[in-house]
């Protein structure tokens, strides 16, 4: 087992893998901009160092810079959470080249999952069922129109190396074709440096469902129960669940099929996530794979009482995962909502600066909360919004859902505007109460009509 | 089931069972001494009525002023919680008499284990092993010495009414048995009014071993996996855990029988639990019936994922228990130990005040903090000193208490003196880490050495 891990990360991702870490007795090593020298995952760790200033490109995101913090500690293996390093190739590749471990996928799969086309290509050839689209690259509108003519309108232009919308088009008619690819390629030129397209189709009424697979380097494959993470804004996830309502034993066991197939077939190691739309007649088309830990594992462990940081290490210390797939438990649900710093009444924009005070309302079965924030912290602009994850475990997921309203009616965060009144307006819903949702019905449905509400609200507060 | 419940107790479990209730849909009243008005529980509740002063026989323990606050919100059942009134039959009786339901088992059953001879026959009755002694009350010392010659020296003196030491005698050869004997009586006398007294053999290189119970109304039992609770300071448990790695499945199965008897056998309703001495052997031996929740109900709950406050609740408005025996799951390990406001270094003494900043290390797999505390609260210097109780679950019992050591780690109070120098000490401990311990470890033998260690560092730093 390693002896030192450097977590390339902050907040309260980094706080959760040091104490996993602390827990296995490795020593740790956490990093950290200016910003952050007085932050919970800097004062819990065993060492730390400073990387750079507060922009992210020049701290977190600073490979050089990251990379010398684990040669200068003499760090055996390096842990990069998620977002910041921890889906870049190029990254995992220089950490192996120094001798270190990246606690992750081989910088081979995470590219090869990282190209969108190559991914659905991989998984075509074993027999995983993709959103029917191109079958490889298109250099056209013309071929464009081919495959759309075959899988009907509307369709959606995609970049190979796309992400977050950035050459992304949706297509209503063949009319629009033309323009709609050429500024959808020459944004991909520009944002990604990679001008191939390709072509999905527009799948409505369908649910987000995905599924956390560890896999060891011997190839034993663990399938974990899967997650409905449907409620998205602007393809953030709002609330994660496990497990999915809409999900079958069967199908379940389906889904652990195609899972299973597909890390074999790419020969992955670690932890990943395999995205899949669900249709109303509740069949599972990939969307694509995250290499790495997502937020959203705490469902996860909930149910199945495991602690996947711990899982990741011991796989990527080349042990074999120490439970079968049968071993595999599954108890109750869990659900789970993000606290954004965040002023919800004013489209979302983001709340940074001092929390005079802070209370998360932790205690009693079922409950947990993933948090690095403190009385007297300051939230930082510089990075991600969220302040705390809050996550309730009960034995049916309605009475997982009052769990969690409680905890969101409990939390109090004085001195920036937080996403609360969002949450409970949302656990207020009948629709998501009754689990009667799919990837569309925040913007289309819920959105506009909690806006219309607080705005009628604040004009009669006039 | 019931429309409002008043929780009579303040602190943890006050903020503990509110939540419950919260989230059963139940309207909640917290009760407050005029200490306490800016207290955690006060704040949470949907109301909250003053009972008195600070003191608690003015408030808390205030018959007359909590029923009426029961009275006056319409309240239709009452939680005792522990400590204060929750094994007062007078007031459980009182309660029923004004048609308000006790959230506990009936007066009577509450008197019967109240006496401990009383206890000790029922138990004999039901066939449930007890402490070799007396059967029945001895009425002089040549009773007792008869008994005595019978089972052995050393024997224990009890006050039939006792609790916390008054009116109990050691006895280690029979001329001590005279004075001793008339000593404690006339103690007895004092303290509850009452001079039965028996005998009990005294056990050595025992362990104590509990199991807690449900019983619904119709008769349903629910016996929960054993806690061991042997670490003990004064009487006072320092450390809890379940399972007990002395307890082998056979052993379990053997004080489920057990602990069924004996609930049948006095018709108990609601929660309890049974508390026994386990000898080398392996054999139990009743001790005593605590007729309500325990402190460390938490333990249970994370082996079991049980909500045993709602399940209280449930029975108590006359639901059947809504799992059966076979159905209880039991997963991992789980460890408590209660962080107290204390100077542990200066014998223990309390330490009250204005807590400035708290950090309690929430977050992660199998972590449970319950707390009434938050930054800026004020430790009251009228009541227990337990400000929170750190819960780590994990797969072995091993891996619990490394999870639980690095809790007591990252704990941060500013402002008061805690016991956490204590608990860190104890979970370093070669016997702690082993099991290897009885009810005498902590005080003959851990904490002897504790105390010269930290006095010779005292002296090294002088």
């Amino acid at each position: 087992m390693f002896k030192k891990v450097l977590v390339a990360n902050r907040g309260e991702i980094a706080v959760r893998i040091i104490r996993s870490l602390k827990e296995m007795g490795i020593a740790t090593v956490a990093i950290y901009s200016t910003a952050d020298k007085d932050s919970l995952h800097v004062s819990i760790a065993d060492e730390a160092i400073c990387v750079g200033g507060p922009k992210p490109t020049d701290s977190y995101l600073n490979m050089k810079n990251v990379l010398s913090a684990a040669l200068l500690t003499g760090a055996e293996a390096i842990h990069p959470g998620y977002g910041f390093l921890s889906e870049n190739s190029l990254f995992a590749d220089m950490v192996g080249e120094v001798g270190i471990k990246w606690i992750g996928p081989r910088p081979e799969t995470i590219d090869l999952m990282g190209n969108k086309e190559h991914a659905r290509e991989e998984m075509r050839k074993a027999n995983v069922p993709v959103i029917p689209g191109s079958e490889g690259y298109i250099h056209s509108a013309d071929e464009a129109k081919k495959v759309a003519d075959e899988i009907g309108y509307p369709i959606l232009l995609k970049a190979a190396s796309g992400g977050g919308g950035r050459g992304m088009r949706f297509v209503f008619t063949p009319d629009e074709l033309a323009d709609k690819f050429d500024n959808a390629q020459s944004e991909a030129r520009i944002a990604y440096g990679d001008e191939h397209m390709y072509v999905e189709k527009v799948m409505t009424h369908v649910r987000h469902i995905e599924m956390q697979v560890l896999r060891d380097q011997a190839g034993h494959v663990l399938c974990l129960p899967e997650r409905n993470c449907s409620l998205q804004r602007r393809n953030q996830k709002v609330m994660e669940e496990s497990p999915a309502a809409s999900v079958t034993p069967e199908m379940r066991e389906e889904l652990m099929d195609i899972v299973t197939k597909a890390v074999n077939a790419i020969d992955y190691e670690n932890t990943g996530t395999i995205e899949f739309l669900q249709d109303q007649e509740g069949k599972f088309y990939f969307m694509e794979m995250n290499t790495r830990l997502q937020v959203e594992h705490t469902v996860t462990e909930m149910v199945t009482g495991l602690d996947l940081v711990r899982l990741q290490v011991m796989v990527a210390a080349g042990e074999d995962l120490p439970l079968a797939q049968k071993d595999m438990k599954m108890m109750g649900h869990a659900v789970e909502m993000r606290v954004n710093a965040e002023k919800t009444e004013m489209n979302f924009a983001p709340s940074a600066g001092k929390v005079d005070f802070v209370y998360l309302p932790i205690g009693g079965p079922g409950v947990r909360i993933d948090s690095a924030l403190y009385s007297g912290d300051t939230i930082q602009p510089f990075y991600d919004s969220m302040i705390a994850k809050l996550v309730a475990h009960d034995e049916t997921r309605r009475e997982a859902l009052t769990k969690l309203e409680r905890m969101v009616d409990e939390t109090q965060v004085v001195g920036v505007s937080t996403s609360q009144p969002f949450q409970k307006a949302l656990l207020l819903d009948e629709n998501v109460l009754n689990d009667r949702f799919d990837t569309k019905y925040l913007e289309d449905n819920f959105l506009p009509r909690w806006e219309k509400e607080i705005s009628e609200d604040a004009e009669q507060a006039d």
